[in-house]
């Protein structure tokens, strides 16, 4: 997707550690033009499979999954990173995280993942890929069927990307970062 | 604003404690449609406000947030519950939960948040006020401008509204619940 390659060599920056920031326009800020855009494109990318509902983690996660749900009009639900205390039917599992070298739970009420739904999953990043594996686990949990996953930026020299292709998972990244070595961008063309 | 009222009356539901669930349609899952006429009427209800940025907090504040930025072309900015080790130049601030009865501190970078901006709050709920308040108090020390505060839904017999419209702030809620008690959904006309 050229706008979103072009607005990341442009706004985004790069951190030792591998760290690329797009804080500006993504996941902190957020640009809803482009995000209509970004929508627009996985809804290219995923245009032969057939879902009826859209699922998301928070928080930066919900802008792009709102647009995509809002151009299908299909509802869209997102997991917690905390068990609210008035959740009825939960679903959770644990989820490692790389970036802050901690566990967390990802929870989701059963009455909205349920047998029979398509999902498409959708998120802001795509690193080491253990949140995506968290929200898959729920919704085999849930007894749904995941039809796709669809990530603003995949960064391919961690594993998550390599990890879910490997289960067969159909996955869509709309730019794939392939090195940040040096603190230099290296979009995949 | 009808629609809404007439879906939280067949949607919502009551717990004792004064709790309304919206979590089929707002704030678990979502319904975009229903978030882009939440929008509309958000714009509606601000016509006569010069803003030039949108603000809400993390996480069911992002999807009305990002409409109304969709709406308007203008960006938004989430404030987070969480501070990430990445962020710069951070503004933050303490909130007490009443639903979750703790402490939690909200932060923003001051890089999004500047002395000439002038805000649009947008969040889901506003019960007892904290979290907005809280917000209020990161525009204050970024020197920006609150232009005015727009909730979903309005419990109006906890105190929020009534600070806020106390301090001044033009505040608009699209459905105001006047009582929950035994379980019975009541909202303004």
């Amino acid at each position: 997707m050229e706008l979103l390659k072009r607005r990341i060599l442009q706004d985004g920056r790069c951190f030792p550690g591998g760290i690329l920031k797009v804080d500006s326009f993504i996941n902190h800020q957020m640009d809803p033009i482009l995000m209509k855009s970004i929508a627009v494109e996985f809804v290219r990318r995923f245009a032969g499979q057939d879902f009826n509902k859209v699922m998301t983690i928070e928080a930066s996660g919900i802008a792009p999954a709102i647009m995509v749900g809002y151009l299908l009009e299909l509802p869209v639900v997102f997991a917690k990173k905390k068990q609210p205390k008035t959740m009825e039917n939960m679903l959770s599992t644990t989820v490692h995280s790389f970036t802050k070298d901690r566990e967390y739970s990802v929870c989701i009420s059963h009455d909205f993942l349920n047998p029979g739904d398509r999902i498409l999953f959708i998120d802001d990043f795509l690193a080491n890929g253990n949140a995506a594996q968290g929200c898959m686990d729920l919704i085999v949990q849930a007894g749904a069927e995941l039809v796709g996953m669809g990530f603003i930026i995949e960064k391919s020299f961690q594993p998550g990307g390599k990890r879910l292709r490997e289960k067969g998972v159909k996955v869509e990244s709309l730019a794939i970062i392939e090195s940040l070595d040096n603190c230099k961008i290296q979009i995949r063309d």
